[in-house]
């Protein structure tokens, strides 16, 4: 009996707030849950808010003998901002959780956050708030993204049908090779692997394509090609062929060079967009400045194809990122 | 030059996609951010929508071989949740994040799940996404938990005024007691302790709070009385008289008896609301069936200060809930 220990006679007012906070009157307002870059929610009438988050573990997404603060911090909110470009959406505000060892120097810290505000500050992001501890093992950081789209504009991994193009931004497979670098003992840097150490979200790519209603499905490649585009076809329920004569490779390392195919098609945390365009749509050869090109298309059948130029096919399994880690 | 790559000449609606694109409109939605149990938004007109973000760490918040997983995943959802009633708010979504060490068995992430989602049920809250990885060291999860809360109506630690008295819900200490006990090695389980293992957030009292306008300024328990109420202080400018012979004690174990004055003081995560009210508000002793206990008043002065039954005073210093810690 609520209020049992008060012998005063309760105004009606208390009751009213009484059933009011017994009774939980929220509607679902979870337009799309997990199975997308980003959760969507209608928490408003003419907007849809995005909300992602992401791990950046040391000895899993860095080491720190190999990456310097400014782009652990830069890479960390980077995750965040890629999964709402994936959605074609606009990033609002971050919140971040931050787990540190205890004998860690205030520098590190100092550092990391500078390349993290400098990032969330060219996207005119705010740091709302978070969560700090004390670390048992390493440095923890989860960085958590809201943004926006405009009521059911939102692009969605479900969209691609058979006979759509697929598409990608950039180049591929460089930040693998940065990875592969720094493990067999090369001094790597940002001069060369830029991709790597300070990756750029597609945010003014992802606006266009939604604006001009370009894009069917999309997702970024942070696990790799052939496992976000695996993402794609399981969500869509469609297969895909892809060209790999067709697949841009990152050019990297010094003296330059391309990476190779086995980088382009299964190195993660390249944070570019793959997504696919019905048969009417023309997609320029670049947009915002960034290069569009077109690897293959969509089919009614299951799985991932690769076709070579003598038109012969052979199964692409996602092999994932995990062997290319720190 | 945008599109430099392409030979057609370009249609209106893709330039004026192009400089949506590139000038952010975005206005600053952030009514509070770092210095709450929230982050408080203005996402739509009539409502605030309330985030929050809090670790649950293997070795920091828990121990495997204390704590039954179900627990686990009981308590990182109520962090989450007694922020949002911290504020007044209501929640509405949560989003995991969970990073697992790969030899952990598959049953303890089940028994997590469902410790988690069974409270989270209880609630109407549903888990809308997160993000999984593979842990460098132990089992670490990040909450994040969305709320709402009529425009304006946030309770902030900011509102206390001289002259409030100060009130607690619950009784304090029980969770401390907790950890003390199974450090020196006795066996504790939720009969027991119930507040350490499967706490409660005080999401309906703080609905009512808000909605008869009773509280001034809130905060939850989550690292102690000393510590907590120094946050209401700091935010509002103002000092604290405290009697400690009318903090509510928890009383644990078995055979149960009163917890000291030390654990009631010092000791965190008992989810209880702290909160201040206006002289002219009356509070029932008792609210959605939890006792409220008035244990001082707000002073014009600065820190925290203990008043005995003879009216001698010492200052209260903050000790964290630290060294209480697994």
């Amino acid at each position: 009996v609520p209020y049992s220990g008060d012998a005063v006679p309760l105004p009606e007012k208390s009751l009213i707030a009484e059933v009011r906070c017994a009774v939980s009157t929220r509607g679902s307002s979870i337009i799309r849950g997990i199975g997308d870059d980003c959760a969507v929610l209608r928490l408003r009438p003419d907007q849809d808010t995005l909300v992602t988050t992401d791990f950046t573990l040391e000895g899993i997404h860095f080491r720190r003998d190999w990456h310097p603060p400014e782009s652990v911090g830069h890479r960390c909110l980077t995750r965040g901002l890629s999964d709402i470009a994936a959605m074609g959406g606009e990033p609002i505000t971050a919140f971040l959780s931050l787990a540190l060892p205890r004998d860690l120097p205030q520098t590190w810290v100092r550092r990391f956050t500078h390349g993290l505000l400098k990032l969330a500050h060219e996207h005119g992001v705010t740091l709302a708030g978070g969560d700090t501890a004390q670390s048992p093992g390493g440095i923890l950081a989860d960085i958590v993204v809201l943004g926006t789209v405009r009521r059911g504009k939102a692009i969605l991994r479900s969209g691609a049908r058979a006979g759509d193009r697929i598409f990608v931004s950039g180049e591929l497979g460089g930040s693998a090779a940065a990875l592969t670098a720094m493990r067999s003992g090369k001094k790597s840097n940002s001069l060369q692997y830029r991709r790597h150490f300070y990756p750029e979200a597609r945010l003014q790519l992802a606006c266009i394509l939604r604006e001009r209603n370009l894009a069917s499905a999309m997702i970024d490649t942070s696990d790799g090609l052939s496992t976000d585009l695996g993402h794609i076809c399981e969500e869509s329920n469609v297969g895909a062929e892809i060209e790999p004569a067709l697949i841009p490779h990152a050019r990297v390392g010094k003296p330059a060079e391309d990476v190779s195919l086995d980088f382009a098609l299964h190195g993660g945390e390249d944070y570019e967009l793959l997504f696919t365009a019905r048969p009417g749509k023309r997609i320029p050869p670049e947009i915002a400045g960034v290069r569009i090109t077109q690897i293959g298309r969509v089919t009614r059948g299951r799985g991932i194809v690769l076709v070579d130029a003598k038109g012969r096919k052979r199964q692409l399994r996602a092999r994932g990122w995990e062997h290319f880690r720190p």
